[in-house]
């Protein structure tokens, strides 16, 4: 028997599974396993495990595995295909079977077989609208976030679900493309430079256009250091320059009672959804 | 007793609950509600339940669907605090419990109790790089797609990944900016356009970086569709000439040896895990 002392330098393999993208065995495992901090994960994902023939060949890296490491290893499985899953059962680890733990209760529950279609992108559409109308939802709105990133083709705001502001570098731009990727929303960025700032007033691009508008702010210091990164040493990145910025960008957000959002902290899905449920905007479909 | 009939129009509401962002209960339940696809599935999201209080008000609004829907709402809850989720479990639904499921196993399996943290993002690193520099991949992976979008700044290829060609349309955007925001790659894309295709050879700004290129192709009539809704009734829409474009790009390929991929059928998420695995291109971190 193994005894293993918590909170040592411990390790361990993760195999996340799927016979597609693989992402919804990453984003479940890796929510669960970051509830584990004392152990270091080190994450192998294989996608299109879609052949009796590849999930050999996993099973055969997973036992491999099994016998070089410290513990064996753990096991997230989304491979829809009962005998293929199976294979993966048999190899020495610990294993999560997503899809058998729930959707046998889910037949029971809901009365009807699952398809269990093998390979194949699993769409979820809402029932407003076609599979497909979804999908080119979100591809219209990544190209629309990026054709209006930066205060670009500001005659389209028009079309913005969403309008962000803020200084330079406190997230818009990886927000807005999120928004779009993830939710099929419209988002615009705009960015405000010194010169607005310096007006105390919403920018004339903005003022048609205040209650799509959303602020983003974050820690001078934190903004400094990013800065930094961007251009070392220059006035743009001093914190002082920085603090004058957000405290000036701040202020604007309140006078015109824009509702914004500290990002220090924050993951750009975070950010995202935080948004959303202030601005009331409702989630899109999303593909997986 | 209540009878369903399989295959008729039935209609369930669903509730993905979360103290963070909602993502992984999203991306779980959709993932196994696809599979029941007889079903119209209704869902509502609902990110940040991180007080118990606000998980009454939820319970509240699960119970009152309960009362008015057909079949009870179905569950999803990914909600870390036990107190909250006891409230939740209490409703009158069909009730999924994700982490309580997979954490307990999981902590006999690791021998240490999960940290159970609320409301915070659950970040999962790597153990090569701290969470903090795995997010900042991701920020500047986001702003090096959009900044070497449709072939600009041609001069940053040395630094990219991966870059991507093909016709107008195929999907380089948004698989460039996906493969940024999931997995912290650096991808470019350049733009196959008529006078490259003509002189059939390698456009010269891609000639240095050959072992990098990644070729995106699609079904002419589908390409035709697509771009009729750029622009209607154009020569660049026809299906003549995107059946000639299509053909040119993909001889192009096949002379060059460019791994390429028909992304007609695929979601973005599928293009680019694909592009991946054919690459043999590593995902980098994700949080969530």
């Amino acid at each position: 028997m193994i005894t293993r002392t918590p909170f040592s330098n411990m390790k361990r393999k993760v195999f996340f599974l799927s016979d597609s993208t693989g992402m919804t065995a990453e984003n479940l495992g890796k929510s669960l396993l970051a509830q584990f901090p004392q152990i270091q994960f080190e994450s192998i994902t294989r996608p299109f495990v879609d052949t009796l023939e590849k999930a050999r060949k996993v099973a055969a890296e997973i036992n491999q595995e099994a016998h070089t490491s410290d513990g064996r290893p753990i096991v997230v499985d989304t491979i829809i295909n009962k005998e293929a899953s199976q294979i993966i059962q048999q190899t020495d680890s610990f294993y999560i079977d997503v899809f058998s733990t729930f959707l046998s209760p889910l037949e029971t529950e809901l009365g009807v077989k699952s398809s269990l279609t093998v390979g194949h992108h699993y769409i979820f559409a809402e029932d407003s609208q076609s599979v497909d109308e979804a999908y080119m939802s979100r591809i219209e709105a990544v190209h629309f976030a990026l054709a209006n990133d930066d205060g670009m083709q500001l005659h389209r705001y028009h079309e913005a679900d969403i309008i962000l502001i803020g200084v330079s570098r406190t997230g818009k731009t990886p927000s807005s493309v999120y928004l779009g990727m993830q939710f099929g929303i419209k988002a615009a960025n705009y960015p405000l430079i010194p010169d607005d700032l310096e007006i105390r007033k919403l920018p004339q691009a903005l003022v048609d256009h205040q209650s799509k508008l959303f602020g983003l702010t974050i820690r001078p210091a934190r903004l400094a250091e990013i800065r930094h990164e961007r251009k070392p040493n220059s006035n743009y990145a001093s914190l002082r320059n920085c603090v004058d910025e957000i405290k000036e960008a701040e202020t604007l957000y309140r006078q015109y009672r824009i509702p914004y959002i500290d990002t220090t902290q924050l993951s750009i899905e975070e950010i995202s959804a935080r948004m959303l449920q202030r601005a009331g905007i409702e989630r899109r479909v999303a593909s997986l």
